[in-house]
């Protein structure tokens, strides 16, 4: 399992960094019933009321969650996706739409100046599916495309600290609007900005993909708003 | 206090959800001790225990500090700057600071829609320190307005989310690198674009302002790569 045994004063918490470790590296997998408490007590050399209170601890965060007569489970990747979701269900939509789109500007730009030979592979058959759906008019499998095409995009970045942050705030978006930005009505223009976004980034344009995604960004607000005002 | 008694089931999880209120809307502030634990017991209607666990939760996710024989404190206002902080220590600087550069673009672009005609007022004001610092050579009065100059400038964009991320990112740059990139070799030039960066938002020109703030990040970054290759 990767645990080892803990040694010093503050027992609890070197539980709880060793078990969020296991967590956010996926050894722990979401889902996962984690072992029960007389073999985590063991494997950690640590007393049993030590291994209650890290996974108190952790379901406090977010990152376990008890079954009662069943066990303890993996629910959550990260402690800093648990947080910012109880933060971003304090906010605002639009807040949490500008922060996104910081992200996405700024991880299309690297993403036009670090794109790897794989990378630019990938975004093309990804671009091309895109395009497929959009000409079916097939609204599952461009959608579908879409989040793929995001999902490129800010990996291509490589930069893990943005990535998370989008994926968790994205989370957040997706928690609170749905796909209230997804069914197009717009459907040709944004396929078109896609492209360019796509296009910039393979050339290594990185003015051009912060402008294509300031182009979707400025449909999706429109939209946004238009859809506000029909509630 | 603002405490309220509690009555539904998961009992820990609403007295951490008050406390984590109390402390985020600055009622119990950073420094505070909070109240001793047969009050808390009384005021909120539950038991020892249940105000322990809600304490420890608390105390794991970076909210309360025990000092033993003393009591309990208030130690950060913000879970999300807490765990920000400890994934920020996790990875390394460059992300970070690209994360805070997309913020900070994103933040002067709006600012430059959004502002009022008090942050104008005060952006002029703080310019104008800015460049008495700077022609004074006075470097701790130049540090201060370049540090108030930002947070304004992230005040003036009026959006919670962006602001709260961009100070615990900060927070985080700060304890990795200290001032590296404040002692400015590049005085004059830092001094001649926030000036641009300012007059921008003032203007109402947010292409400008994002494009002073990248002039700004490509000065940093290359006194960044310097630094590190003197190490």
């Amino acid at each position: 399992m990767g645990l080892k045994r803990a040694s010093r004063t503050t027992l609890v918490e070197q539980v709880v960094a060793q078990m969020e470790l296991l967590i956010e590296t996926g050894k722990w997998s979401v889902g996962l019933r984690i072992p029960a408490e007389p073999d985590l007590v063991q494997q950690l050399g640590v007393s049993r009321n030590t291994v209650r209170e890290a996974v108190k601890a952790l379901v406090h965060t977010g990152l376990l969650i008890v079954r009662p007569g069943d066990g303890t489970y993996v629910s959550s990747s990260s402690g800093l996706g648990a947080v910012l979701l109880r933060r971003l269900r304090r906010s605002n939509i639009v807040e949490t739409l500008e922060v996104r789109y910081a992200l996405e500007q700024e991880a299309a730009r690297l993403a036009a100046v670090r794109r790897t030979d794989e990378d630019i592979e990938v975004l093309s058959r990804c671009l091309n599916e895109y395009d497929a759906a959009a000409a079916m008019k097939d609204t599952d499998a461009y959608l579908k495309a879409d989040l793929d095409l995001h999902k490129i995009i800010i990996g291509a970045a490589h930069n893990s600290v943005l990535k998370e942050l989008y994926e968790h705030i994205t989370e957040g978006v997706r928690e609170t609007i749905g796909s209230v930005l997804d069914h197009s009505v717009l459907l040709e223009h944004h396929t078109r900005i896609h492209r360019e976004l796509i296009q910039a980034i393979i050339d290594g344009n990185p003015d051009g993909a912060a402008q294509a995604v300031r182009d979707y960004i400025e449909a999706s607000r429109h939209m946004l708003q238009s859809d506000n005002r029909e509630e």
